[in-house]
């Protein structure tokens, strides 16, 4: 039953040699990658305003010089990551060039703030995305939080559904997403020319020359949200179609132009028809409504943006098992995140991140304003770490033409270690928590993998001196009465060694003597040895006899305690025993160093 | 930790020979045994008033003649199980005298009826305490529910603790109740004889005269609610000391005629004061206030009014237990019912009565008016199958003077059986559901019993033919590498046969051939058989595999699949290891007819 419903909703499972065909193309890889920081569009300059509302309207006309430099901020990445690219061609995340150039540590906190980071992409996009909805549909935002964990839920089933298939899925909502957002910026450019919009345009007055550098610094920042997902090319080169780099670098270079001329359109846009942000509504939905009116072509706008803001969340699904296979492959994560599922997608990966931004988006009840200071914090810290490692490897490899490349990385790094500042600075309220996370993940991978040497170490032999050795056996069989069962199990016991011998636990004498009586009867060629229970327990004078026995023979002998189970035609017949059988199994597992034998009786009625 | 908190609520765990002292003497048992049945008087007479309410206030006069009716009902109950306490020594509950005369069916009946009637004992009680309560103190009204399962959680607990304890923690509040209820009758009698009372007494009226049959029969059918709990004695005998029977009849004569005296006396006071019963106070209440006003007089008679209630439930808690433990003796129930705890308690029957009541008591919401009307029938019906297997019983036996004793238990009969009638006849929407849940529980112990009966045919076996036979023995040790724990297996597995074979699954073929190779420079002497898996399962092709082995060898050999497991030192490092040991046990252990032996490798750090 359980087994149908994953195939349904799985697929059937696949060969691991049909791994290849999951491949990406360029234009594939731009709709299953780029959706994260192209939907970022959605929500990067409502961001911007949000900060600037606080100055008054007047201080709206900041958004244009910020949304400026946000774009300029966009070049420097996009070069220093297309470096990143050529010089990581099997997967350059922040992860794997922190860790080569700057060590396991530095690694490790790239790792740690990639994976919290992913989980937030998630939990952001799915809110962000929910939002363009109740923006359309008001009379949804109060299920928002419900709407935002039904789709983390059908991401996360497509995902273990495999590669190539979410991406037919995806490809389509992100071209027409594309589309419609030109088309939008296009028509809004027109109207505005032609006159067609009568807004109250701010023009610069007195009233925003008090405006703060700690203002602007904190709305360039939250600006900066927009830029998320940008990294997402670098770490999943291995699953681009050969050549992987070219092919990375040109997707890179293709969103890179695409984001950057919706944002900038996007923020225009804005200021242009005098658009504050509100909690009911978003910007890109004013936007589109003041364009063209709430018909048809709002509402399709809408709906692709919420496509598309619910497909970002897709970016990370590619992301996070990808890094957590490699941080397991090093031993820092636990061992289930290598293993492939039926259809080749890491599926333990893709189920904890569903999980977790699940949560997430609970938690914060789908408010993407708190969520995403913490997100861009999470995206910045690797951002520097892995610039901050490629200055360290041109240094160290120094090959032709280096000091340029260099140069780029330098610019690059300051620049993201600038923005994580200013992040820190701006909102602490907002981010604080990370640095309560960050260093409990990082604690955690240092734990696993100290866990895992520990077990090495106890594991290891030496193939030249370690053989295995042979011993004597002793087989203990505790007996309930004279069954078919024990008789199987003697008839077992007795197959393998000379030394068997049967235990019974009695409650009273004449139990006891009764028990001993019909042994003798029944002469099984085993001898019976009885313990009496004052206590009722029948575990605590076995694991008393097993430690004698124990004691007497362990030097020389392996020992087996031989336990029969009835195994019932139905689940619900456990009920009906008192499975004492288990519960031995237990106690002896855990506490004595034996081994221990389950003869299964499979009962037929 | 879990057991630290066990014995902190429970105490110290007891031996089996210490049980003598656990027997019950004539006035503790008037304690534990009649609290059921005294505590009746404070609902029994308010379920009168109830049903004669909806005819008008000058119906309650009918109160009175209804009244002794009952009382004439409870002296022929009295001494019909007078006789039963004789004729069963050993324990006389309505299941044994039903089963003994009237075939197993009969029993079962019965036997079903009166553990779903304990339950519903707990309900009633805990919920009539909680209303003791609540008419005291009107703020806790809302919180009755709650008051009434923690009441039902500490029962429970200190049931587990012991019979005795329980009885010294009971004797106190029963003899407190049965003082401060005579206490109460006398005052009220000596403040109506003096005038002190100016209420409406409602004379014969013409309104009166057109009260249908109907009402009244309903309406004595509620009165007899004030009889439950009279059986608990005869179904107790085991408990007591020795004389037992004597005891017991002794008991249960002290019992009724305090009941009687109670009984009477509080319809005679309602009727005289002009109480009528309203939801939010008990008729005691009224009295009480009435009489003594609200001083400290009345929140005692309250206090112990709850407190006795509380307890009734406590007739419940040693009855339940051994008439679960009988129908498991007779395997009609699970054997865990048969499992004496710690305490020397039957643990599993107090368990599973205090969490089906505390259920049953939240989905009524605690409300006794409905619950009452259930808990009566499933008493009448084991009553009047009592009483008839008694009769089956006179005329089979025929002992010397045994027409007289017949006569009277046909008089019990008969009349409990009318009472069953009325019931079913007046209340039917009320006590529907006994007749779906009835049906259900005896088709569950046909079915337990079923399922015992086949098992132990599977497993009888003749002594004198079937003894253990030898036979040789294969042993496959699934391996996952060269490591310690594999040769500590291979170790086990050589000393116990020469037939053994290590299995490896590859994912592709370099992994196999690398294995291949070191296992060759191993060489342990063991020979290694590889598999290939092209779904990256392991299980799959080991169970082919041993599908295999089986259709070659099973015929000739026992065969073992040896497991070896980790044990990790922190329940929480097993999230840090693919327990594919585990999975594969369960898969073999339901799947295949081999015997399945771990090796516990107990980690260290």
């Amino acid at each position: 039953m359980v087994s149908r419903i994953k195939r349904l909703l799985i697929g059937r499972p696949m060969k691991s040699t049909e791994i290849e065909g999951e491949k990406l193309s360029k234009l594939k890889a731009l709709a299953v990658l780029s959706s994260d920081a192209l939907s970022s569009v959605a929500y990067g300059t409502e961001q911007i305003l949000l900060v600037l509302m606080t100055a008054g309207f007047a201080a709206l006309w900041y958004s244009i010089p910020i949304s400026v430099a946000v774009l300029g901020l966009l070049l420097i990445l996009i070069l220093s990551y297309r470096q990143t690219i050529y010089a990581y061609p099997t997967g350059g995340g922040a992860y794997i060039v922190a860790k080569d150039n700057l060590g396991v540590s530095t690694g490790l906190l790239a790792g740690g703030s990639l994976l919290v980071d992913y989980i937030l992409t998630v939990a952001v996009s799915s809110s962000a995305g929910t939002e363009a909805i109740t923006s359309a549909f008001p009379s949804l935002h109060d299920h928002r939080v419900l709407i935002a964990v039904l789709m983390i839920l059908f991401l996360t089933i497509m995902n273990l559904r495999g590669i190539t298939e979410t991406a037919s899925v995806l490809a389509l909502p992100v071209y027409l997403f594309v589309i419609s957002i030109f088309v939008l910026i296009v028509s809004g450019i027109i109207k505005y020319a032609t006159g067609g919009v009568h807004a109250e345009v701010h023009e610069m007055s007195s009233a925003v020359s008090n405006i703060s550098l700690f203002l602007l610094l904190k709305a360039f920042s939250s600006g900066c949200s927009a830029l998320t997902g940008v990294e997402a090319v670098s770490n999943a080169i291995p699953n681009f179609k050969k050549p992987a780099e070219r092919n990375a670098a040109a997707t890179l270079l293709m969103m890179g132009t695409i984001l950057g001329v919706m944002f900038i359109g996007i923020s225009l846009l804005a200021y242009w028809y005098g658009i504050a942000p509100n909690s009911h509504e978003t910007v890109v939905s004013q936007i589109a409504e003041t364009t063209f009116g709430r018909g048809a072509i709002y509402y399709f706008i809408q709906g692709v943006t919420a496509l598309i803001l619910f497909l970002a969340a897709n970016t990370a699904y590619s992301a996070f098992p990808l890094l957590a296979f490699m941080l397991a492959k090093d031993k820092y994560m636990p061992n289930m995140f290598m293993v492939r599922g039926d259809r080749l997608g890491f599926s333990n990966g893709i189920i904890i991140l569903g999980v977790l931004s699940a949560l997430l988006v609970t938690v914060f009840h789908g408010n993407t304003e708190n969520l995403i200071p913490l997100y861009a914090v999470g995206v910045f810290i690797p951002f520097t770490l892995s610039q901050l490692g490629m200055m360290v490897r041109w240094i160290n490899q120094k090959p032709k033409g280096w000091l340029f490349r260099f140069m780029i990385n330098t610019i690059g790094m300051l620049t993201t270690l600038s923005i994580t500042l200013i992040f820190i600075f701006t909102k602490f309220s907002q981010v604080w928590m990370v640095f309560i996370f960050l260093p409990i993940v990082i604690l955690m991978f240092f734990r696993i993998n100290r866990h895992y040497c520990n077990i090495a170490d106890q594991l290891r032999i030496n193939i030249e001196q370690d053989k295995p050795v042979i011993k004597g056996s002793t087989i203990v069989v505790p007996v309930a009465g004279i069954t078919r069962v024990v008789m199987h199990s003697l008839s077992y016991a007795k197959s393998l060694t000379d030394n068997v011998v049967a235990v019974y636990v009695g409650f009273d004498d004449e139990s006891i003597e009764r028990m001993e009586k019909k042994w003798e009867e029944w002469n099984p060629g085993v001898r019976l040895i009885t313990l009496r229970s004052s206590y009722r327990s029948v575990i605590r004078p076995l694991m008393k006899f097993i430690e004698t026995v124990e004691w007497k023979t362990s030097e020389t002998d392996h020992i087996t305690i031989l336990i029969p189970q009835f195994i019932t035609k139905h689940w619900w017949h456990y009920l009906l025993h008192n499975q004492t059988s288990i519960l031995l199994r237990a106690f002896l597992i855990t506490q004595k160093d034996v081994v221990i034998a389950t003869v299964p009786y499979h009962l037929k009625r």
